[in-house]
């Protein structure tokens, strides 16, 4: 090999012979017209590299566009630098902080008298846009310590950033025009492939996050690779926003919650009947299942802690309290409260698996800062359940674990994804057994042709586990269902049963959830329904209006009266206001059917029917909507 | 009136002369001869007097016969001495401690070197029925502190109770034949008015219950005044014990204690089914009864305890814990939680009332010696409902309260007494409003034909109440369902609704709960029922057992799963055992159908059911058998 010669090896394993400081822009050229087109930032060796950086060795490389993660957030990292140029033409004596890329965007820190108001950044993206359209190159130099104090002399919040750059790493800027920036990289080629962009507000933050500090102005912007991801970007907020459960969950009266309680939801009537209804749902399949439900004290003595193992691994989040003068800790999980029943009695290998169930109540504490509405609270209700199984039983029972969640999930409308976590490092116990149960998980998914990922060596120190992950309707992905193997639980309480060959040996224990949390389910639920509920979890399944309350009232309260009978939750509204304004009131309550009344009804024993969020209203008779209704509350439809 | 004369009252008001110094036996014989034979003892002026002592004053007297509960104490009283005098008799060389009356009977005390065996009762038995038939006179003798003590000079247990009675008091002792005791007294006037009695079982006890003492022996017996009764005893206690809910919860797997949370139930299967159908019955009422259903954290911050006034009235029976290092309370009521969800919105006159219920898990600390299976726990969950009333609802929610209680009650067949507390001493707020709601109280008792007593003064500072005593199988009385108006708590929590003239005025609060503790009322229930559930209650429904294994378990099979499709809780047997074996197992478990197929049910498509408890078993086709068990169980039939 020449010396002027490197190897460059490409992500498929192939490799090439190219001059020594050839760039990555060149390599892509060397390859298409279109790979060097859409290139926007690589990697060497690992690297993160400008496109036009010299590569001065053999290295792996790869190259990013603007449909790859890291090519989009390079260009959020240019667009932020674009920002502070348009903000020093504009405002002139602008001292710089830092710019860094947040979650769909960027922002950049400016000390600077005047006040950025919101109207201000229109005209702070037109001139943006502007520097876009002038398409500086982004130029990346390397500097000796000396030039670099000599470049940024006039930026003090700079200089205090080079303070900080260890004596012997790389100090490099980039140029863009007149402007330039102490900065890491990589960047663009070029301003002009920033695609879409757009700042949404302006906020203070402390220099560096310390309010010893000075208070900068913040100013924050999202950018993605199409005008079309943009958009989708704002509407999928918006969409968000009118889904928060927080808020529906106070506009529908679901849940409160109070500063007498941080973190510990009240559930309003409306939030009963759809937490009642969830968990009833879940009862009827647990004991087709052949379930057996308990129910476990909320606090138990600390040395049953200590035993199970939470109180080395989970002690900074329990809370306690004290009984008969001992230290007692309110349950986090209910494991030790089902071990202990288990070994109450003693088990033969017949009696296995036991399946044994609770909606149980539990606590754990969260910092106050982390606590976000229904999805993250220190108090819940755990759908939980422990099968106690002999070795040969995992395969079974898993399928059955995952059947029964996959029903609960078909029944929402939730797609949803699995994953399989294998053996860590720090495991604990028997290899063969932790072989044979990973094998038993991956049997059981091929056979019930799931795709599935691994996360090999993430597995609990106790086990393997499957865990599942949920899609909502607006594609966010929330972790739900857990089917945990723990080899360990049933060692720590010394659980036997007595096998075949009247031998005391130990179960196998498996953890498993399909809600995990009702109360979080629930939050997960009011967004991916955005409220609608299906009739069969609305708080208020049928709203019954007269068109005249003076003619219709009587046919108004028979019809209440006979959906009552069949159990159905209805109200009916005979107030003295218009039509119009009470049927709007009931499509803000997103009541799934409104039923109006008038002479033509009354006379034929129909209702009219309005579906919520189906337009057009339908007359049917009240025999076919009851049966309909019917129908679709016993099936769950969504 | 002559010197030698005194006024005699008697109960029902008459006055009569008598001679000064006559005694309550002649009074008697003066009425009539029957008065004097059936009468054992008497008050005089409030105090009890033997029938034979004499009456030097002007007095108010009664005479107690053995059917009064005055006599039939007596009674017990002077059996407690016939042992004593049996003992010494059989023993010699006795020491005598007290003698005391308790519930159904009595004991005494001997401090004797030989040991006192259950052997031996028959045999002092048998001695103490010889004293009896001898008639021994009771003669009363008062005594100087002198004679006393010359008379009780060998019994050093006695000298020390002497010792102990103040100068002043008057000293009396009590002769039967050559016995004597130190005694106050009163009475039987002799010995063969003692009707039937059994000693029952002996105990180490020390004297005067200090442990620093010497260890006496403990003869214990219970005394009736008919054989009759005392039969009536010894069964009563046989089927208390059969019907030990303790016991029977472990025999039925109902539910199991554990050291870990003392006095905290762990709720097993079979009792969890139960208590989900205690907890969905009451729920479907409350629906009907238009209750809107919350849910409430289980712990909150101590500033709330303090403002609800538990702090100050309740604090030693709470349990606390921290957190974000503030003190909490776990919750012992559900009030201060509902108080926060009726003032986070504002409300009208037409939102009221509001019926507020919650099946709420408190935690109220017992000692430990206080606890009592699942009749005195820890932790119970309370079938709580909270009413918001302006004041002229009181009257009707009350009704409605009380209906729904007497129709919950009726669905056990439980009957029940009625008591209304009046205003104590101690109350706070407006007496036109406690007389307004006691007036109500009272009226709507009337208006329902509903038997009550009054306790008068006897209600809660803050509100009138009616407490509901259920009488079980066995005539126990328990305190379950209560109704408590509440004028404080809307003060405290500074509760306000918009009145009709747009103007903030207090709601009152009725709290109501109709088990009151679902944990104590499942405790009731399974002595109520001595563990054999009416259907719609029982773990398992329906047992299906075949005749021959071989031939007949496919119908097995087939009846189950169709029972199962109608989801009731059914189970089959077909392990290799006898069929007497697995009826008699079923039998055990008290399920309540038991159903046996062979080939003639198999070709008629019947069964045949054994009912619990019921004898005979009978032919009938499965149809009809499904049929009636929906009949029973949708009737909730007893």
């Amino acid at each position: 090999m020449s010396m002027q010669e490197i190897v460059i090896k490409f992500p498929d394993g192939t490799e090439k012979k190219y001059e020594k400081g050839i760039s990555l822009k060149e390599i892509a050229e060397s390859i298409s017209p279109s790979l060097k087109k859409k290139s926007v930032a690589g990697k060497v060796n690992g690297s993160l590299y400008d496109l036009e950086r010299c590569i001065d060795e053999n290295a792996a490389i790869e190259l990013y566009d603007l449909k790859s993660a890291v090519g989009i957030e390079v260009m959020r990292h240019t667009t932020a630098h674009v920002l502070a140029q348009a903000v020093k033409r504009i405002y002139g004596e602008v001292h710089m902080g830092v710019g860094p890329v947040i979650s769909n965007g960027f922002y950049y820190d400016f000390d600077l008298d005047k006040n950025i108001a919101v109207d201000d950044l229109a005209m702070i993206e037109k001139e943006m846009n502007k520097i876009i359209s002038e398409n500086f190159e982004m130029k990346r130099v390397e500097l000796t310590r000396q030039e670099a104090i000599a470049l940024f002399q006039s930026d003090p919040l700079k200089l205090e950033l080079l303070n900080e750059i260890a004596s012997g790493e790389v100090i490099t800027a980039y140029f863009q025009g007149d402007f330039v920036d102490l900065c890491r990289g990589p960047h663009l080629p070029a301003t002009r492939f920033i695609k879409s962009f757009k700042l949404t507000h302006v906020s203070g933050a402390y220099w560096r996050g310390d309010s010893n500090n000075k208070m900068l102005q913040r100013v924050y912007g999202v950018a993605f690779a199409t005008k079309q991801e943009l958009d989708e970007h704002f509407h999928f907020l918006e969409e968000a926003e009118k889904r928060n459960h927080r808020n529906l969950g106070q506009e529908l009266d679901l849940f409160m919650f109070s500063e007498e309680a941080p973190g510990m939801p009240f559930y309003l009537a409306n939030g009963q009947i759809i937490r009642n209804e969830l968990e009833s749902f879940l009862r009827k399949l647990q004991n087709l299942y052949d379930y057996k439900e308990v129910r476990t004290p909320m606090m138990m003595n600390e040395r049953l802690w200590k035993q199970s193992g939470h109180w080395d691994h989970y002690k900074e989040n329990m809370y306690f309290s004290n009984v008969d003068n001992q230290n007692f800790a309110l349950k986090p999980m209910n494991c030790p409260g089902h071990m202990l029943i288990f070994k109450d009695k003693l088990h033969s290998y017949r009696d296995l698996p036991i399946r044994m169930a609770e909606f149980g109540q539990v606590h754990r504490h969260e910092f106050s800062g982390a606590l976000n509405g229904m999805l993250r609270v220190r108090t819940f209700c755990q759908d939980d359940a422990h099968i106690f199984v002999t070795p040969d039983q995992i395969e079974d029972e898993i399928t059955s674990a995952l059947q029964l969640i996959d029903y609960v999930y078909r029944t929402f409308g939730f797609e949803y994804d699995v994953e399989i976590s294998t053996r860590p490092d720090d495991f604990m116990g028997d290899i063969a057994l932790w072989d044979k149960a990973e094998g038993a998980l991956k049997n059981v998914l091929n056979k019930l042709n799931y795709p599935f990922h691994i996360n090999e060596g993430d597995g609990a120190f106790y086990g393997p586990k499957i865990d599942i992950h949920i899609q909502d309707a607006l594609k966010r992905s929330h972790q739900c269902a857990t089917v945990q193997l723990d080899f360990q639980m049933p060692e720590k309480f010394d659980l036997t049963y007595i096998d075949e060959e009247n031998k005391r040996v130990r179960p196998v224990v498996i953890h498993r959830a399909v809600f995990g949390s009702i109360d979080r389910f629930l939050g997960i639920l009011i967004e991916h329904f955005g409220g609608a509920f299906p009739a069969w979890l609305a708080p208020v399944q049928v709203k019954v209006i007269a068109i005249s309350n003076q003619a219709h009232s009587d046919y108004v309260k028979e019809v209440t009266t006979l959906l009552k009978q069949e159990e159905y939750r209805v109200e009916y509204d005979l107030r003295e206001q218009k039509l119009g304004y009470k049927i709007r009131e009931a499509q803000i309550r997103k009541i799934p059917y409104i039923l109006v009344v008038g002479d033509k009804e009354l006379e034929n024993r129909t209702v009219n029917v309005r579906q919520y969020g189906k337009g057009e209203s339908h007359q049917v008779t009240l025999d076919s909507f009851i049966f309909n209704l019917k129908q679709q509350v016993e099936n769950r439809n969504i």
